[in-house]
């Protein structure tokens, strides 16, 4: 049968990445407390093609994914990318990885136990050398500094939502992430909380008021100063209550400039 | 050229609704304040088929939709659902707009002017009669009773979404319903609020604490003693800021059973 | 500490639903093929109020699922529901539970195999009955009859999404539900296709053309004549290849009328 | 009142943006046909946050924003992004605007007028000098060269969505890049088209078979040529009619490296 796709192409445009897109596929990932938990993600894989190609195979990523089925764990990244160039022909492989991933969490008083979910990512690509990143998003509760102050009683508060995607020279749990963002908030959020441990949030909110502008900085401030992180960045986005639209704070740093 | 759609089917089954879903489309509005609004809508346009029939004429929405382009206002609904019926040759007619809608509101305390965004949707439906449905998705600020109850100072609030649809004999704005359910929460959202006006609602918001459950009742009390509602539901969802998950409540209420 | 939910309400009004909302909470449900499959759900838990309470108690819907971790199954519905009315005291309790399911294929020609994800759902509501509803998300290949008549070559065809709910007397496996739509299609999907598989697709949905009138007649006629199913409704949603919104089609069919 | 953001902040972390995400606000864009139209844009607006500052003045963005009601076109960006770094103090300023924009377009054999709707936005920064990208999301049908070659009838074809981000010197208009991309593809989508439409785009697609790598390659051909642009990226996804995934690719050159 033809090879459509091993035509030769004469436009003279190599392709920075070609490849499947938003492919559902149940993985599992590493995990600090159970060694290992079953998700389901959503995957992309691309390669680069060069000029002279007129196509690549899609179907071989599809091969190479289930190649990997259940294990597509972080060590395994490097392996997966090698193997995308070498079934694909390709100079560099991309590989992202999005999912959902559950920590269980005791309620701060009570002790009631919940599963609490964050979405996360791995971003692999690969030419010579991996160039890996590791991402969460974390929910939680942020207080406005303003609006306690300036009020006689009360203060805003809203569900925030902050990302880090980090960079590094040696491992790092997700788990570990988490807490840094956990840390940095006015206070955690959790799925179950009885009446004492409402008490609790809702005071040690009022306690640590956090613009959007100290979320990301109070996380910039810990990674900052972990030697095993290279680059970094953090987004925090707050929901706010008194509004219909989110504040938003970013900030990146590549500490090898 | 054949008409395929027009041949004759034998699996003796006929179709609820069958027609075009999702269309993007620059619609005009009634606006209480400036008697005109531009916006854009996501118009579904259905009709039934009967048995005998193998499909409709995808076309032909499309047309009625361009006939009526610049006149999408609340009075050219029965209009427009007759020609529907008509040139698709059916017995029943159903359509659906959704739309952003801008109310210009002041500040509580400084007065100063900002856009507030409304998602409101027109749902009509006729066999001989119509049955027309006037919605509306209205952000508001919520805070919990509970929390502010038990905990020494703050109490957690968050954003929410409260949505009402009504079946009324004569006419209802939009503005009024969105005035009903922002009066029945903690407090109402603005796009600008200076210093001054954020006390304000803190303070407000402090003083009006609400569960879910009374967003929904409180709408549901003023919809219920309105003469020109026959029919509604009020559903609110609270984004809480304490968990990474909603609370729901929902009430309908038919007047005529 | 006080329990403000418990307080006497005045309003006279009965909250139909309330409870919480888009919890993600992995799942373990039944699979024909491997007994038990992993996955990750979206949860809705409500109750009724009675106009007579103030609220009802969040974290007793979280203990509840949290009780069944692990044991999701369409089994264990009715027990949840149980559940759920007992801790909450409440006469009806409502469980919407939607989650991505994969089944592995094999390519038609080449047998390569490859894991197809579906979106289901159970959706449960008991009052002294239970009424439990399963429902599945089909994406397939749909071939315009009409383009394929008309035109000299070719024919537009374009991914579409089938969704079945039924009610039934006796167990149905959501992997007959999936057949059933995909032998109504003009061709299924599968997320790895060799080129033999891809000659062989491309020829198959050639050769079954179907109008999104057909997508839903051609369900609608097998679930008609299964003895097991005593309500259903199926919709299609074509994402049209020359057009930028969708076709849609509804059939509805309660036999107990 | 005590201004809290205006306060010392001791952690040393400039921060690269804060501000406002995800207004909803109704704006009016030049359109080469009609001279303006009028659309409801999503907007972002960002300023730079220097290390010693403790919060921004999130006010002040909507305050900016509402004083060009009404003007929000493509040659105001500079003016607002001046008043922006003005207003808030800042060294840099972002604003990203988002809009549905229509365009009627005529049927290519009946000549049935329609109109289609194109995601559109516009991203501009400015420190001391404006960095603007103009960028269009276009829905296009294409058709697989290799599908077609193998098989004996028929080819699959998909719905595609093909975005372009330019820079230039000298003014684009998202007409002309709208253009480029349609040429590109197999055909361009309609939302109205009669039978004899439906048998031309049907042949059309057939006779321009397109990868996924031929719509980016197709598009950068042009951009390539085109003097006014200096940088360009673009991006096809194809919702593919035979998997439930898409195939994608992506090309960016930078002309003045």
């Amino acid at each position: 049968m033809i090879d459509v796709q091993k035509r030769q192409d004469h436009r003279n445009l190599d392709i920075n990445k070609v490849g499947v897109k938003g492919i559902s596929y149940p993985i599992v990932v590493l995990d600090r407390q159970n060694e290992k938990q079953a998700t389901v993600a959503a995957v992309n894989m691309y390669v680069d093609l060069p000029h002279r190609f007129k196509g690549t195979h899609m179907s071989r990523f599809i091969e190479v994914l289930n190649h990997f089925r259940g294990e597509m764990t972080i060590y395994k990244m490097p392996e997966i990318l090698r193997e995308m160039r070498r079934r694909l022909e390709a100079e560099t492989a991309h590989l992202e990885v999005m999912f959902p991933y559950f920590i269980e969490k005791e309620a701060p008083v009570s002790g009631a136990k919940s599963l609490v979910e964050y979405q996360c990512f791995f971003s692999g690509a690969m030419d010579g050398q991996l160039d890996f990143i590791l991402g969460v998003t974390v929910p939680v509760t942020s207080l406005c500094p303003c609006s306690k102050e300036i009020s006689r009683y009360g203060a805003h508060n809203q569900r925030s939502h902050v990302t880090v995607k980090v960079r590094t020279q040696g491992f790092i749990w997700l788990e570990e992430l988490i807490e840094v963002v956990e840390k940095s908030a006015s206070c955690e959020v959790y799925a179950l909380l009885k009446r004492e441990d409402e008490k609790y949030v809702t005071e040690k909110a009022y306690e640590n008021p956090v613009f959007v502008e100290d979320l990301v900085r109070n996380v910039a401030q810990v990674l900052r100063d972990d030697q095993r992180v290279t680059w970094f960045v953090v987004e925090a986005e707050n929901f706010e209550s008194i509004h219909n639209h989110s504040a938003y704070a970013f900030i990146e740093m590549d500490k090898q400039e």
